[in-house]
């Protein structure tokens, strides 16, 4: 192992993380109240982030992304929802910096290329 | 129990699904290249799907979805690839019928709702 | 690409799959009876598998195992659950053969030689 | 909502998160290597954590659980790995203390009354 003490190693300082929040114990199977609110929250962190069918894409350092997924949960905590879910995908990399719209970008440019 | 013999049950006639597809012992770190080829082959089933940085989102029935799934998989070992991983997020509903973009638009309409 | 109609490629033959099921808008927050009836289904169908707590392993051809996660789904659905999602990580390799149970044992493995 | 400044709240105190970790662009499909490099970290890190075939099940809180999850990534950066992917299915609730032992303990007690 080449980190003498891994336990003092610092979280990786860019990371993109997509996340799926789901409220359980809920009244209703709808969760787009719920949503919304982590929404709203998200546009006050000020962090980048990008909303899909399937979840919520942000980007940052790795500190920052979690404090905020943890938040969301706190968040919908506080407005009576006693137990959530997510799933959360996060990748990070260190031979270069690459954030989500360049990742869509590359395929679609590779994509675009087979129309020509 | 309520179904008496519940290894007979059919899947669910309609889902959402979300998967992102990594390649594993690749001699680069890029995954651009193995995306594209899994858009191509969507694009040739003709099923619903949407592509975001975070992975692609299918929309059928259970059987459907999850075959396509599995080509993507045999896609990419037909084409080198030995080892593949794929995270899936997958939601199925009895209460209506709801597209990937119908979830998209019930969230930006309570949002926007904040600006009135 | 190596596949002359990727549209008719086979799913993998064989695939490790863990998911998690949650059941959306249900009364209380517990999950544990939904839990305990996709064991029970698990049990009958004959697949093996292994219950963790964050989840089920399932080892079986692509079809088999996808057909019995959908038909999961179905029996809470048959169940009275309206809404249901589910995290699958689904890995297929062509280079050898491994079950769930090889993959523990290789890390166990080499974590023993840590204390010799 | 209820919190007047969201930005401004706590990650939750407790949570049950679930790792399972991809190294991406190397050389061999393998990786037990990386797998058991993070098993070391988490065992000097003293956290509760529990290896299953499918990922790694830790209980902590919030900032912990995912301070650690994130020096897993650097550990293996440090390692030379360029890339890696992590799918964390996390889990906070409010209305009681459960760990991960606890989760299993009620579903296995639920199947044993079937046997009765």
């Amino acid at each position: 192992m080449s980190a003498s003490d891994p336990t003092s190693l610092p979280t990786p300082s860019a990371c993109v993380a997509d996340f799926c929040i789901i409220p359980i114990g809920t009244p209703t199977a709808s969760v787009s109240n719920e949503v919304a609110q982590v929404q709203r929250l998200l546009k006050q962190t000020g962090i980048k982030y990008s909303m899909h069918s399937a979840g919520t894409t942000l980007e940052g350092t790795w500190d920052e992304v979690m404090h905020i997924i943890g938040q969301c949960h706190s968040l919908l905590h506080a407005n009576g929802i006693v137990r959530i879910q997510s799933d959360i995908r996060v990748g990070s990399r260190t031979d270069k910096q690459q954030g989500f719209e360049d990742k869509v970008a590359k395929v679609e440019k590779l994509l675009a290329e087979d129309e020509k």
